[in-house]
């Protein structure tokens, strides 16, 4: 083997199973290692420490195998500048290009330590200096201009994984874990926990939420949640949006719905309702015009907080108020997660993976869906303080409001 | 085709969808029809009749036909008396033994139409004189004795379809569906309803529970649910009672319970549980002696309601108070469902089965999995008047406490 | 109620239950109905029909509700002409609209009949006399312009179902069925007919694939049925097209793959895989200059096969070919689906559902995946002659190739 | 704390994780430590060793802490003879019993190591000396004796973890896995191979085999693999050996299968089937005369090849061949399990679990199903060398055959 560096991590090294990953990722990279020094936490609480030397078999397989070591918080030793290269081209990164975490990052350049703006996974590192005071963001791939200076290879980056410690604030329990036959009170009651103490940090509370929101019949619940403002922003497809909007032109009482719900009935009311809004011209003008009275768009509308909805190819046509360019609706997401410090994913199997894609991993988010396989693939979702729990929808806003929100289903 | 027979049906024959099955069960079974009359209901709510004459290869296949068109409600028109044979053998029927539906059913013998005694399916139909009155009923083939007289055939066997209204009253929907993304709430109201006009005519509520009812933490629901006298009789395995009890013992708080659930250590515990309850002698011992002071097992013993539990392949060991023969627990169950008017099966595969194999289609039943495809098994099974719900066990549990019990969780 | 209308339906009415579906939509459709008079097929094989005088509260209640029986072939006696109004708004259908099916449709306009060009669901009907002979075909909301004439109303549509012996020609069963535990090498006999009959008839085979068909090892297979002639045209996403790109680039032998595709690794080889084909510009530029040289999308390229790349929100970042406007996207699809006689959906959840979308319902279509619920959605999905087939992408399309291609997998 | 042990440890601590999972049940069970030593690998291939001072509040928890430790191979450095107990009645294991793993077990007794002869789960160990040399052996709760000689405790017990190279032989890949959306031309290839080489190694091939077997139209393939040696023993249910020998004797082709399976048509074939064995006395009674002429028990019988059926609460009445109770059975299982060296678990749910629960965890195992729950239960089942295979059973056994079996589907 050619290439080797010298890297050091420090944690609960041991009772978080990360060195063996580490070594596993080692491995799986075909590279190999030797585990210089190794100080061990001689009691349960104590952290410890391990310094390895990694080989590869050349530069570039090395540079790679770092990047990917960087995903568990393990950084180079050696205290050289990041090396940058201009992009060639719109919209392509130069080659070498460092493929970043969304864990807290560090970049030492021009002889300074600075912080990444926004971690996002999968992006570019530009580094801007077009500004007074020099700044380090990620840039994803679509958003890459000629001449943008990007950092390459791992020299010069240090990345923070968040300690157990700091997860516990937000759980009881620690990391990503799947609540399949948990007590499903105590998770409801932790939730709203999570949420009062967003609040009260100042931060915002972020809701990704699916159409099985609506025919779970929690629209009620959803509806008292953002009126007693615990819905800061909510990211959604066409989906959510028109059964919401259709539920509320179409008032069908429940006992109707509920005997119909799985005929073509609401697939005629859904394409009237699409057609509707269009004329409108957008959800608000609709909401404005007295068109919609009720509902999930209906609160948010008249409670002026912001949602962002993304089209599909699945849509058989798009409210106006949906960006229908992916590329677009996801620079949309983007500006409105700053500050977000919770995440709630309700039945949302694409917009939850797209919204995990763009926040950082330092938010916790809570995956709620009946299917197991919706909320594994979110929780073991890049490397992000997830928590999963297979249940109702339905059922579990009702709970969800019951606990946070006062006089509800009264009030 | 050389044999042939006239058969009649009457009912909401189109808009229940019953004659499309009719004829694809002919067809199925290789036969042939003629439609000699219908009578079509001119309005909505008007019955239709309609008598068809149908043909197949040879009498056998002709007598197998009918059965399987009496399971739909249609009756040969003929007036013959049935045919009995003697079974010659402990555990055999004898061949071309009437093959029975767990629908309400007639048979015309010795000059008089005899009600049969407890509609069960796939059984044998034993008449029998001994007492003063011949009495006509099912009984299993494990239970058959040499000399039983057996109905063979199908002439002389009436068998009734519940009308819609009928079944209408127990739910607000018709018939058998799943309810998968329907809203909670009023399914929650409508079981509720169906439990207390249940016992409101002085019938019997069975319910069948798997071992995900503790894991969910849905133990203090279902005991207050047992002490509201919601709970008349109850079938289980022995991993809901081992599971029960084990957490009885072991009294770890839920926080524990939480983190470990997913480990081994409820494994030992569960192994110990268990040679505890061996060594006491029985469950009611147990409770005696003051070993077992909470839990759903508890509440059974205190409240003395009755419960069968029957053991699998699958059990580690089994309480004392477990079947380990299965037909000797099918038989404990069968003496158990006399007067029951209502059965709640909460996340019990294998024990749901087996009831619904024993329950007479008259009672409804509502199923409630978070795994679809154990609803569905349930719901399509037999003839039964089933209700899906897929849904978490534990929500479901909690609101419908809420709903049933007053005061609780306080209560 | 107020407003009446007779129609009428023929066809084998009773056993393919489409009848007891009539009332039911009458029903839920909160009308009433008078069955006039019924026809009946005297024998199995005899069709029925049925004359049938509809009610509702008003109007446009029974225009909703004729709009919404004739998706069952249900038309009207009336010989009225169809009525239009201009659209007054881009991308908006006048009040009233005529929501189509996507069954083979005749408007009564001008005095005469007229096939509707490109049946599609969930369109408005465009009356076109820009050319030499009057012209009427589907528009899909999006696509509406100010000033088309667009029929409003059920006056003057005939729909058309598709008989039971239509159906027959593609498989040995009827309709639109689960398979689940079927004996699979069956069905891939009948696919496999299906295909060759659809190739002989001159007749396109359209693909839909999603990612797992690379994750399950079935390239090979896929490429050998491209090369064979098997695909005319293929819909993926970018997930698909990524994934085999990143195949064929870091060649990885498939052990290696066996023991990372769980890890993030093929996370990072994905992104550097997008950079790539981002700088070669596209695609076929990549496989042109010889960066690509293996998989399924250079086997589309080289044996130049058109295919359809739509994004999805989830996308990290798109390729080039990937259209991330949806809208753009279903326009490039509806422009490939002419002459398509047969599709096949493997493991594509959006896509399939996006393609079952815009199909005629008289293209039949396979679905195969090991999820049921993805199977359940397209086959339930509006009136297509849908086949579900629950089973493994990967042994399917061996299995397939093994079945069309001679030689595979040696040739 | 009061009660302290030291333990020792040894392999390839961290690559596996195993490190982290002891630290993680100790506190699981509210125990603390210290790690005294811990020399560390330095190369990737070394292994390494801990010494650690457990902790416990009390005597009972600490041994109940050992206990568990030494399903992971931590073994007491202390050298103490074991500890006996009497049995003082039947069915019940003295208190403090060891409770077993299905690892390699030694017991330090009487002077001398001595390796447990069966190991299995969860059973108490029994000190037997009746016989010319002392014998260790386990014995389930249910046939504990009074008087039998019971080990308490953990001292004098070591229990070896297999490593790292004995678990490579028998599959490419490490530990147990989900295969899910992997290669499975691949996995084929390998189990094959380990049929081969336990055959080669004069091992028995064990299968547990669920009814969709049958569905799945894999019926020639396994019986071209029994005929072809690859079949020693089988354990099933009613259900299996039902359905088979109803599609043995209603010899429906195919084509006609498909088209009913759905129905209740075989539920009442099943019936018949079921009387038409009883009458004959047994399956190989069935055989012998004639009546049963195919399929997979026709194929064990008539090879000589032994299988062991346990009903379950669910069979509507068993096969005279069926164990009807389930102790009963378990003991036949066990009498059959000598010698296997591999275990194919193919769609059998119930009798999966309950073999996973008499297997040594050496006996590696590959669990086939089509639902992923199914196959994590089994795979994450104890402690044994479990691989899941998330795929279609009949596909899988059909490509299993073509590998294996010459000739086949022709031979």
């Amino acid at each position: 083997m050619g290439a080797k560096e010298t890297v050091e991590v420090t944690g609960h090294l041991m009772d978080t199973g990360i060195l063996s990953r580490i070594l596993d990722d080692i491995r799986d990279y075909g590279g190999d290692y030797v585990l210089d020094q190794f100080e061990v936490g001689h009691e349960a609480h104590d952290p410890s420490s391990a310094r390895i030397t990694v080989e590869a078999d050349d530069d570039e397989s090395l540079q790679r195998l770092l990047m990917r070591l960087q995903t568990r918080g393990v950084n180079p030793m050696s205290l050289a500048e990041a090396s940058t290269r201009p992009a060639e081209r719109d919209g392509v990164l130069p080659d070498g290009f460092y493929a970043t975490t969304n864990l807290d990052t560090r970049v030492h350049i021009d002889g300074a330590w600075h912080d990444v703006e926004n971690p996002e996974m999968d992006c570019g590192l530009v580094v801007d200096s077009s500004t007074p005071g020099l700044r380090v963001r990620t840039v994803p791939m679509t958003d890459v201009r000629t001449g943008m200076r990007v950092v390459v290879g791992t020299a010069g980056i240090r990345v923070a994984v968040p300690s157990r410690d700091e997860v516990a604030d937000s759980f009881a329990t620690v990391g990503a874990e799947l609540a399949g036959e948990r007590p499903q009170a105590v998770l409801v009651r932790q939730v709203a926990d999570g949420m009062r103490q967003t609040r009260a940090d100042g931060k915002r509370l972020l809701w990704v939420v699916g159409p099985g929101v609506v025919n779970t019949g929690a629209v009620p619940a959803l509806v008292a949640l953002v009126r007693a403002g615990f819905v800061d922003v909510l990211f959604a497809g066409n989906g959510l949006a028109t059964r919401d909007i259709e539920q509320a032109l179409y008032g069908t009482s429940i006992g109707v719905e509920v005997s119909t719900q799985g005929g073509d009935h609401g697939h005629e009311h859904r394409v009237r309702a699409l057609n509707t809004i269009r004329k409108a011209g957008s959800i608000a003008a609709a909401v404005d015009e007295g068109t919609v009275t009720s509902g999930i768009m209906h609160a948010l509308v008249t409670g002026r907080k912001p949602f962002v909805l993304v089209g599909s190819v699945r849509d058989d046509a798009p409210l106006p108020d949906v960006h229908t360019d992916v590329v677009a609706g996801q620079r949309a997401m983007r500006a409105e997660i700053r500050d977000v410090g919770y995440c709630l994913m309700m039945a949302a199997q694409l917009h939850a993976v797209a919204t995990a894609n763009i926040l950082p991993a330092s938010v916790p988010l809570v995956c709620v869906d009946l299917d197991p396989a919706t909320v594994t693939r979110i929780v073991d979702h890049g490397t992000s303080r997830g928590r999963g729990i297979v249940t109702d929808v339905g059922l579990f806003l009702e709970q969800l409001a019951l606990e946070l929100v006062a006089g509800y289903p009264r009030g």
